[in-house]
């Protein structure tokens, strides 16, 4: 998605060879026209496929999430990240643990919210280890509920998320695909493959 | 406004005499055609207002943030919470205590991305005591920055956060207001007034 790729190449900062620092746009501030054309470009690529709900993970991925479900005219969901030592039997929960953090947590949904009918596109901001992914997707299991594929607004293509999920049989559609942060600068997929 | 009123008396539980509990569509499954009229009608009260920028806070606040900020054509920027023993010189800061919760916690917002320019339009999902909104008015105070007003989605008109913030002299415009929950049922501040 062009106008993705420029605004990750004007606001991005690169911190260092894995972490892309997207404050400016996506995590923090938040840029809403950018969101409307990613929830359009989401919901284009996955409108044949009877999605009845957005599945996502607080607190950025509720941005995309939200465009999405907008334009798809469906409810969207947000996990819930908590502490791993509260319980609650009236929700889906799964494990995740984050790399960055080196800490794990729990996320959960509840069940009124998810069920056997539903066909659920996941939307995220990232896609770098692809923890969040695999405990929504646990999620969606849970609930008997159908998982239509994957949104992911930034993929770190160079981090193994991406290829696990797909080697699943997954659909993971990445606006922009990060081939490499070296030497301070982004360099996408397409980019690569056009050398 | 209507759609809201509806909405809630639809779908919202009351859990008790002071809690509402709106899973349904604003906490955890969100409508999105509901914030998109949630952010039309914030952004047509505060149109004439120069607004410069959405603030709210992580992560019941972010979607009709979002869409205010859609309809504004502004920035929308969400606070960030964190535990009270973390520390970052780049951002503002303010300490929020939680009346349910009984817990303190640190709110932060870079920078980066609030300064003496900005004219700031806070919106959030719910006022009660009003503790969140005093932390990002003083957020703004830190930045220098001006603020319009505040947008509030469900105001709990029976705690004393609005009036502790309109006797600041601060517009404070809610969307639904509850007079009551006894009883299990939902009362209006219109309804009441009606009577």
């Amino acid at each position: 998605m062009k106008a993705l790729q420029e605004k990750i190449r004007k606001d991005g900062i690169v911190l260092s060879d894995e972490v892309l620092k997207v404050d400016a746009f996506l995590n923090h501030q938040v840029d809403p026209v950018l969101m409307k054309q990613i929830g359009e470009t989401f919901a284009g690529l996955f409108k044949q496929d009877g999605v009845t709900k957005i599945l996502t993970l607080e607190s950025s991925g509720i941005s995309p999430a939200l465009m999405t479900a907008l334009e798809l005219n469906v409810p969207m969901v947000f996990a819930r990240k908590r502490k791993p030592f509260t319980q609650d039997a009236d929700v889906y929960e799964a494990s995740v643990h984050s790399f960055t953090k080196q800490t794990n947590h729990i996320i959960s949904v509840s069940r009124a919210f998810l069920n056997q009918a539903d066909r659920v596109l996941i939307v995220d901001d990232f896609l770098a280890n692809g923890q969040a992914a695999e405990g929504l997707i646990d999620i969606i299991d849970q609930a008997g509920a159908e998982l239509c594929g994957i949104g992911i607004v930034i993929e770190k293509a160079f981090q193994p998320g991406g290829k696990r999920l797909r080697d699943r049989g997954i659909r993971v559609e990445s606006l922009a695909s990060i081939r490499s942060l070296e030497n301070g600068t982004v360099t996408f997929q397409e980019e690569a493959h056009a050398k």
